[in-house]
């Protein structure tokens, strides 16, 4: 089970999650600007919005003008949040742009279900299914499994590993049903419960269980142990995490405020990168972007190497 | 070699750390209140106060007092720092509080020795067999090797494991000489270089050489890979670390600033009890002490639980 990647896959989602979670409006351009930025330092799949209720989340208003804004990059996936089918249809406008890609949405909390999209795990089986023949209609191909709060829930307290099995079990049984195959398994810390034993113990119990299906990583760093996560992660195997520039964002819905939202890219590319796994990214271009987004927000940001620096001019 | 502790020995530097790199004047009496906060929250061991030059370190001018002040707890053991013989004889003054220990202290960069004590790697070793029959003379007994720059350093670059282990070679000489047991080595991270393999190759390479001699790390945070430094530290059996309330501190002299410093104690302590590894403090009561330093420095301090609260309250 120790199979350590040679090289990761970083998913982007500092410019969806960031201006999200910030209180003030964010020019359109600023937005653009830092989606520019990234793709050009070598990240190859950005979240550069969000289209959801501008109502509930007033930052994304503009999602429309920043996907029509941003640069497109050979070898870049530029892909956007939805969180139903009206979400979907104003993504699919801009297909030509953005890479969509089904997925079918779990949770291991039910408390947190209920509280953050209103359904019980039941309801939620026939949204999905709902949700699958939208995305067929669309010719979105759908191949991955999300489940929030894999590893624990504010609302619900420990989620045991057995919970998760059986959460990701009756979202395969979905896809059975539809003929559907699953390629990626994506497991979010949405309330930062995880810890490095229990990230290796869980990714290693979804391995176990479905061996052929790469098991990527969501993580937040809201009690300091997102990096350590991420390590525990490599060394259990999973090379795809996603990740938010200079740590921008954090879940509005999950009941703490002031704290760290996900975990750091440039941090984690760092990490990555002096231990000899390759991430495609140039650390220097993307401290640069992590250091815009902090000018852009117009406040300190979590992230580390941005302050600390990186090893390369001492060498 | 991979031999999980379940129990972890804490040294607590942020009164030290802290209050020698913060710019303005810290009130005595809040030195003191911190100290106390931390020892009744179960920390066992608490660098209080540094016995250096106050032109050089204006914030530790009022060592004395603080040491005169704080409140002695059974069971917890209070230290200090000093960097020469001066500082020595001051500390000395307060054996009826302090736990006086003695170490070679060696670094495994000659570059940052010059820079930090003015000496090479051959005028250190006569300096430390001087410090050795000086700290006889006070009967203060001598058993650790403490070596900076363990794994890198922004003068010399990257540190070969050789190097490290021809550093503390040198120091296990004196102390053969000498007749003294060394039963502690401590590896400081001085300028933040390790990333979680080099932990585990270098603690891996200390503990092939001298088995029967435990090893310690000091981590520091500058390059947000402090907690995932520990968590491959306790892989290798590691059981005792220097760290930091609220991550106070970072080292004046390492020629980067506005970045985090030692890794913070309840952020290391956090995970540390939830994978189940004893630490006998109280997470909350630290908790409450990070706060109060917080309040102390009258800025945002990097600790992240202390922000984002432990789990207690959603079990």
């Amino acid at each position: 089970m120790s199979d350590r990647p040679r090289a990761v896959r970083i998913h982007e989602e500092g410019p969806r999650e960031g201006f999200q979670i910030e209180p003030g409006p964010i020019a359109t351009a600023d937005k653009i600007a830092l989606v520019d930025a990234l793709s050009s330092s070598g990240v190859r799949k950005i979240q550069v919005a969000s289209f959801v209720n501008p109502k509930r989340v007033p930052g994304w208003v503009d999602a429309d003008a920043v996907v029509r804004g941003f640069e497109p990059r050979a070898g870049v996936e530029f892909t956007a949040l939805w969180l139903n089918a009206q979400g979907l249809e104003r993504a699919v406008q801009h297909r030509d742009k953005l890479a969509l890609r089904g997925s079918i949405s779990m949770c291991a909390s039910e408390p947190f279900l209920m509280r953050n999209q209103n359904r019980n795990f039941e309801q939620n089986l026939v949204v999905q299914r709902d949700q699958i023949a939208i995305f067929r209609q669309h010719g979105i191909e759908v191949d991955a499994i999300s489940v929030m709060a894999a590893f624990g829930c504010n609302f619900a307290g420990d989620i045991p590993l057995s919970a998760l099995l059986t959460t990701i079990a009756d979202a395969f049984a979905i896809a059975e049903e539809s003929d559907i195959t699953i390629r990626e398994v994506r497991l979010a810390d949405s309330m930062a419960w995880a810890n490095p034993d229990m990230i290796r113990r869980f990714v290693g119990g979804v391995r176990d269980k479905w061996p052929h299906v790469r098991v990527s990583l969501h993580l937040h760093d809201t009690r300091g142990l997102g990096i350590a996560n991420a390590y525990a992660g490599l060394d259990m195997g999973v090379d795809t995490f996603d990740s938010s520039v200079a740590g921008l964002g954090g879940c509005p819905f999950a009941g703490h405020k002031g704290a760290a939202g996900n975990v750091c890219t440039e941090d984690l590319v760092f990490m990555c990168e002096e231990m000899g796994i390759a991430t495609g990214i140039d650390l220097e271009q993307l401290v640069a972007a992590a250091q815009l987004a902090e000018r852009i927000v117009g406040h300190p940001l979590p992230g580390s190497v941005m302050h600390g620096g990186s090893l390369r001019r001492f060498r």
